[in-house]
């Protein structure tokens, strides 16, 4: 049998109906101020109006509890609801493959809503299969010259880098960017999976790069900060930068791939975390989401293996950015997040033909981890650009000398910034 | 209809029948040795001899596989296969009530096979109900008075801190700890998880504190370091702490816990990953295992609240120890680890009436865990007991002129270590 309610629980019920009529509490005990205080956060009835009749009792426990869970007088949830525009977000595809047809009707249903940058890797000759039904432009060889000129030495956009041109085209603050070979993944609940819309989620809620919450991602629904995480941090700080992963055919190196062929990704976890600051990861292009207004100009194709090929394992231009854009995060306050959303990737290729090429990238990353660990920007960057050309600076000091390989990714960063800073300003000059 | 295999591949299955009969492979082209190789690795039939055999090929190929890979002549395997050794675990019980009979039966298929070391709350009066067919050692007051005396000022073992003089008194390598409101949970596919068994397999294979998988534990059978992921970090190193989480009532904080009373932990996150160097972590001691041998001494229970209670939001005891043994391990180039195993969480307790309680802890926070994210160690201190002894040092230093608190928790690190030097040799001795 259920207890009957107390006199004084009876009380707050009232007193919470009430509230808006009451127009002093400081006569009540504190215990019975602290309980309605409480009552009225859960019952999601603290206005502005109420919130200001709980500081006018000027009762320690109360201020206390205000300040620490970081109530403020114009009110933010704690759990935000995404509302995503469709405006505010590009879809970039880096087409390696002329036929999209069926790599698009598997997205239909996620895609469809939004715009589209379709990049055709200027190496591939022919002419793209689109099907209807979406908004999009695409860009070939041609659009690429007339916007970097065909001179341009150091950054080149063939491969996967062509990706990176959209990038450069876009005006919208948010990009998603997933690889032609991946499809929609589903959940642990055969669930499919909106990788856009968690994409844009992971964005736009803060993350927590300066303390590590062992729930993951604190702002996701049925979580919160654990025990002992300091209050002052809980607000968080903007995303740059959101990982996704990959089930089936997970992002491997061809050494890896090549001793464990039959080897599938088939474990879901459900999780979003903030890599912590001074953390290093290898971010994989494949299946990304970036805000362009706080790290765009970080995501810079400037790493180019000499054998450089159409399999992701015979890349790091993603490693290498992905290095660049964790780096610049840390010093600008900005957050890297990894974990969902997950897509379902079919890889093509021989893991032991590009393992013949592979051993380059495999080699020079033992000089690039160890660089980008220790590099610290001046308090004088303080844009993605200004970091840029800052770390650009560095490549050339302590790593050209190692290799002739970064020489020309030190080019290709200084190149990148002023590419940008140009198509920037062309874009506001013709919306103005 | 499935393609025959073509010549070569049956040429190379047969080799691979016939590797240790043939003494010379260096006549071979190179892209079928390099099958072979990866052949032999596949099949597990790589021995010293055969290892030898590829060696002396002295094929540039072959060299850089076996490198990369980081084969070496005294093979050990990629997936260590985990034994738990009975006798080197020790399985600590906290004992905040005299009753143990349902928690005990509820662990008794985990705990059964390992010896217990139950420790009395030297506040609870009453003789212990423990039931039959486990092996253990009850620790009461008096056990804890003779060892270190009745007048011990700064280690006090009430509370919580009570498992802590388990810790001291163990010899063994492991020592798992679990509260005694928390049964064993299932996983996502309904199945009784191990708890012991997963903190032993955490704490047995490397830790990868470096670099940060995206696919969480790389040594985790079906998974692996994910492209980009530095050869020279793959073999990680030793793990001095697993850090398991909670289903149900997960470890809030009492705000949190009063303002969200309804919030209950659904989610089953299946992962475990390394913490990163010098990113602190909130660690709880609901649920842990450490290598009692690489930082046992850092295990202090040091940091006492004014009005510490006996429920876990009424602690920080373990928010403490946890980053003692995170610094301590960044230092001594060890790892920590988190995510799974998950226990199930009975909480008692009334988190509002907690809330008058708690805003010390809360507050405290604010200053202990910059002074942690700052601290660095020197050189000189290489044992867990030399950081220790340091660590008390800059906390009597930083922190003491904030709060007179500070004050007995650095004591208390100073007197654990000692004690533990004392108990220790004893131990050794009494061993001998």
């Amino acid at each position: 049998m259920r207890k009957p309610p107390t006199l004084l629980s009876l009380t707050i019920d009232i007193a919470l109906l009430n509230l808006s009529h009451i127009s002093d509490l400081s006569f009540l005990p504190d215990h019975v101020l602290l309980e309605l205080f409480l009552r009225t956060l859960r019952a999601g009835k603290l206005t502005e109006k109420i919130l200001k009749l709980f500081v006018a009792t000027g009762k320690d426990e109360i201020l206390s509890l205000i300040s620490e869970l970081n109530i403020q007088l114009i009110l933010t949830p704690v759990l935000p609801t995404i509302n995503i525009r469709d405006d505010e977000v590009d879809i970039v595809i880096g087409a390696l493959h002329l036929d999209l047809t069926s790599f698009m009707e598997d997205w239909r249903a996620v895609f469809s809503r939004f715009h589209l940058i379709i990049v055709q890797d200027p190496d591939l000759k022919g002419d793209l299969k689109i099907p209807g039904g979406f908004s999009f432009d695409v860009y070939m060889k041609s659009d690429i010259e007339s916007v970097v000129g065909s001179s341009s030495s150091s950054v080149v956009f063939s491969g996967y880098s062509c990706r990176y041109f959209g990038y450069l085209v876009s005006h919208k603050k948010y990009i998603i960017s997933i690889d032609d070979d991946c499809i929609p993944a589903k959940d642990d609940k055969g669930e499919l999976i909106d990788a856009v819309a968690q994409h844009i989620t992971n964005l736009m809620t803060p993350a927590t790069p300066f303390f590590f919450n062992t729930l993951y991602d604190p702002f996701r629904k049925g979580t919160d900060f654990v025990r002992g995480y300091p209050f002052s941090l809980r607000s968080g700080v903007q995303c740059g930068l959101s990982c996704g992963l990959w089930l089936n055919l997970a992002d491997y190196d061809a050494p890896t791939q090549a001793l464990k062929p039959g080897q599938r990704n088939s474990r879901f976890v459900d999780a979003v975390l903030t890599v912590p600051a001074r953390a290093m990861l290898p971010v994989s292009g494949i299946n990304i989401g970036f805000d362009r207004e706080l790290v765009g100009p970080a995501m810079v194709p400037a790493f180019r293996l000499a054998k450089e090929g159409k399999f992701r394992w015979e890349t790091v231009e993603d490693i290498w950015s992905g290095m660049c854009v964790k780096v610049i995060c840390d010093h600008l306050g900005y957050g890297v997040k990894s974990g969902l959303p997950y897509v379902w990737r079919n890889e093509r290729g021989n893991a032991v033909e590009s393992l013949k090429k592979e051993w380059e990238g495999v080699k020079l990353m033992e000089e690039v981890v160890p660089f980008f660990q220790s590099m610290r920007l001046s308090q004088g960057a303080v844009t993605a650009e200004d970091c840029v050309i800052e770390m650009a600076a560095a490549v050339k000091e302590r790593l050209e000398p190692l290799d002739p390989v970064f020489a020309r990714a030190s080019e290709a960063m200084v190149e990148w910034v002023k590419l940008w800073k140009v198509v920037t300003s062309r874009l506001s000059n013709s919306a103005a």
